[in-house]
């Protein structure tokens, strides 16, 4: 299968529907069809061919989605770079990835200016929404694909490599994760099974197409639906949007939703025709859930859990969003294996324990990434016998359910993002007075998490807790960086071994809940 | 992926469900999961291994469903046998399959008799649904699994053989269509997208497991439904299983839920429970809609297209059998294509022609089979740069849907069997007293066409038409058989090349239908 086969057949079965809404911007899915073509012709003529990597740093855009079609139309890979992160780990990935070109918005332009600057590899820098950039040399995406021919549709596809998605890691050097277009394809059937979507779709585009939820893209145009996108989430203007333009569906995590649900002005929006809210990174809480039901009794709930890695393997549909759901404690749990995936839970022998028992979450199914990017050994290290480790603690119930009890990973999701802590601590412990550090995700309403340190001072020293917080903002990309910091005068607890009890220290902020230990 | 996967997951997520219900055999998931690992052990016992062919004869049955998932976790291939394809055919397709192993019903004790006589590379013959069979030194399957240990499973899957369904030649002979895990497993996910089914699936199946209508069991065990099994198809039986389990979907073709529908028995019976009826074959006649809609206003109905070669690329959602849509004709289409093929019609040179213009179908994939088992080059011949060519013609409208006008294949679908004209016309040619012969498909309400015969005798020659129908008989399957001959005095119109002009004979009978010309 290819990424293009979407856009193929959605121009055949809803040529005049509308397929794109960016803010003045209209297109029948013909038209983007046909865009995407020229746009796969201009980067043929800018050199990509099979396997050059082109990296994007954009915000949501309609040419951001016109992008995600037109790389693999013309043979290339995708690299969406995460704009949040900091300037030493974007130019990290652009150079590991050994992308060619880089697609930006004007408003990176300085960024990408620097990146250009120091990656030789680099032999082309567009502006996706500007005639001119600031960026001397910069060429215009406008400009260019005016007077571009059409190109056939280069049909990569099956195993070839589509893109390059890169995510923290616990040794702080961000990881690429390779998806092939078959891997994409089967994340995206995955959510059509799931979802139950068909054409009526109206699907609004919140989260950082980016990341995995750029599965918003690939759905929509599987079922020839139509996308509306906003540049970045903002409460109102999502409110907005759902009003104007009568969206049926949106993907999010349940910060944005609860912003969008409490806010002040929500009553001045009509927001009937949304049926379906899909969430992931942390379960939903229960008053959200209260008041959605209350305010929208028309609309459905559903939970996906997954990683860059192995995108989507874990479902919970909307009927356990129900108050006996809740009572049940049903919503806390991640959900079930979808169809097309097998999810088990293993102890550190890889043999399956028993329903009940915690053990480490490990997944097989098409939607597991090809590999890590130039990291073979890596690769062999969490895949092994076809089975991903995804670092995940938790338990199975009798009837399938999953709940994740603990990142064995340690990593901390707070708004949708991964952070390492180990990627934090080792940012926290360069800073002179700071003599032991410890960094975990403790229970945030908003967040799901919000990132804490906790650590000792050498003796004598000083440091106060935004000082702490500052020297960190320096350094790694702002929402690694701890919400909160504890300076204890107490050692922190270790094992025999010198290793910090990181449960130990949880605990107290965990306590009667039962998502993490 | 694998087939086995679904079975795997249907026992961690509703282990306690009802499995199976055949005549007073109940199972769960649990049980089924242990029955079917007892059975792959008792066939690695006999000798199945890694692409092992297994051939089964039977009718619908609970240890056909368990064989259809034991003998690829035992790493062989399933070779489903046509039992009604007259015995040359059935001889031809066990020996071409190179099947080992073969798996009969006791009523086919005679038959499997005869071919493991004739074929020395059968090393084993079992009953599958008694203790002992008529037939000397056959093997007990309930004997041997009683016995067996279980296996581990082998865990075939991917571009593995899963199985060879034979399906009726243009040439005579049938051809061996290759699927793998992969494309029987994407079948089944193309289902479950179109079709929206959740684990409340309770699925009768009453159209022969030895056809793609095995893609019934594929989905009821991928969302842990229950399977109702029926032996075969009887109008009051399907009936009163409705009732009895609450069965809420069913596959068959028009004319088997015609019988349904207009049996003077079915108010005798409760059958609210039918949500969801699939079928295909042919179009569903307006009348039948009418009643069903008055009878039954619960009930939707979808079409699948597609063949053995490539199933399941085409589907007609039930929004397209509401009165308006039969008002504008959608329902004489065969659908749209589905969210993981393409679907075009091209010209003699494989270009795709223009909306409303017809031509051939082709489709592409991951459904379309893995090739003709031992014949590369008819493989070759139908698989052309990664279309398949599926000798039927139609045309497309400016939305995607897809009408069927003509089999260039000259393939007549009788009450959803294949029959090739010429297959049936080398037969009537056999015949001393006929001269020229055309077999053509024509209308009937009943069978959505009919096996029709026009023939010419030599000079002085006399047959009857009944003479030329039992002699079709003793020869070739009953389904194929001329349900009418026509015979003529005049010469059949040809071309100049000397070939019989057929679409002239046809058009007669299908004057003012716009399904074929």
């Amino acid at each position: 299968m290819e990424l293009t086969q979407s856009l193929h057949r959605a121009c055949q079965i809803n040529p005049d529907g509308l397929a794109i809404v960016y803010g003045q911007v209209r297109r029948t899915w013909r038209e983007f069809h046909a865009a995407v073509a020229s746009s796969a012709g201009m980067l043929r003529q800018l050199g990509v061919r099979e396997d050059t990597k082109v990296a994007i740093v954009s915000m949501n855009s309609d040419r951001f989605v016109e992008c995600l079609y037109s790389v693999p139309w013309a043979g290339g890979v995708l690299v969406p770079v995460n704009f949040r992160l900091q300037f030493e780990e974007l130019a990290y990935v652009v150079e590991h990835s050994e992308a060619e070109l880089i697609l930006f918005e004007e408003q990176f332009s300085a960024l990408a200016g620097e990146l250009l600057q120091r990656n030789p590899r680099l032999r082309h820098a567009m502006v996706m929404d500007a005639e001119r950039s600031a960026l001397p040399g910069a060429l215009s995406y406008g400009h260019e694909v005016a007077r571009a021919m059409p190109l056939p549709d280069t049909r990569r596809g099956g195993s070839d490599l589509a893109a390059i998605f890169y995510t923290g890691g616990t040794t702080g050097v961000p990881k690429g994760v390779m998806h092939t277009h078959d891997s994409l394809f089967q994340f995206l059937l995955t959510f059509l099974i799931c979802e139950r979507i068909d054409s009526s779709l109206v699907h609004l585009h919140v989260t950082p197409m980016f990341h995995m939820s750029c599965i918003g893209v690939l759905v929509t145009t599987a079922v020839a639906g139509t996308h509306i996108i906003l540049p970045k989430f903002e409460p109102e203007e999502a409110l907005r949007a759902i009003d104007a333009h009568g969206v049926t569906t949106c993907l999010s995590v349940p910060v944005m939703f609860e912003r969008m649900l409490f806010h002040p002005n929500i009553d001045a929006y009509h927001l009937s025709s949304l049926r379906m809210l899909g969430y992931g990174a942390s379960p939903m809480p229960p008053r959200i859930l209260e008041e959605a039901r209350r305010r929208f009794p028309q609309l459905q709930f559903a939970q996906g859990y997954g990683m860059t890695e192995a995108p989507g393997p874990v479902y919970l549909a909307p009927e356990y969003h129900s108050q006996e759901a809740v009572d049940a404690g049903l919503t806390r749990a991640a959900g079930r294996a979808v169809p097309t995936c097998e999810v088990r839970i293993v102890d550190s022998e890889d043999h399956e324990v028993e329903p009940g028992s915690v053990g480490e979450i490990v997944i097989r199914g098409p939607v597991v990434m090809a590999g890590y990017w130039k990291n073979p050994e890596l690769t062999r290290e969490v895949i092994r016998d076809g089975w991903l480790h995804t670092g995940d603690g938790g338990y199975m119930d009798s009837a399938g359910f999953i709940y994740i009890t603990d990142r064995i990973k340690d990593m901390i999701i707070s708004g949708g993002e991964n952070v390492y802590s180990t990627e934090v601590e080792g940012v926290v412990s360069r800073h002179p007075a700071v003599a032991q550090c410890a960094v975990i995700g403790i229970p945030s309403e908003q967040w799901g998490e919000s990132v804490h340190a906790i650590v000792t001072l050498h003796d004598g020293a000083s440091a106060t807790s935004s000082e702490i917080t500052a020297f960190c903002r320096e350094r790694i990309a702002a929402y690694k960086c701890p919400r909160s910091v504890e300076i204890r005068t107490q050692p922190l607890p270790m094992t025999a071994a010198g290793k910090i009890l990181k449960a130990q220290l949880r605990e107290p902020f965990w306590a009667n809940r039962s998502r993490r230990i």
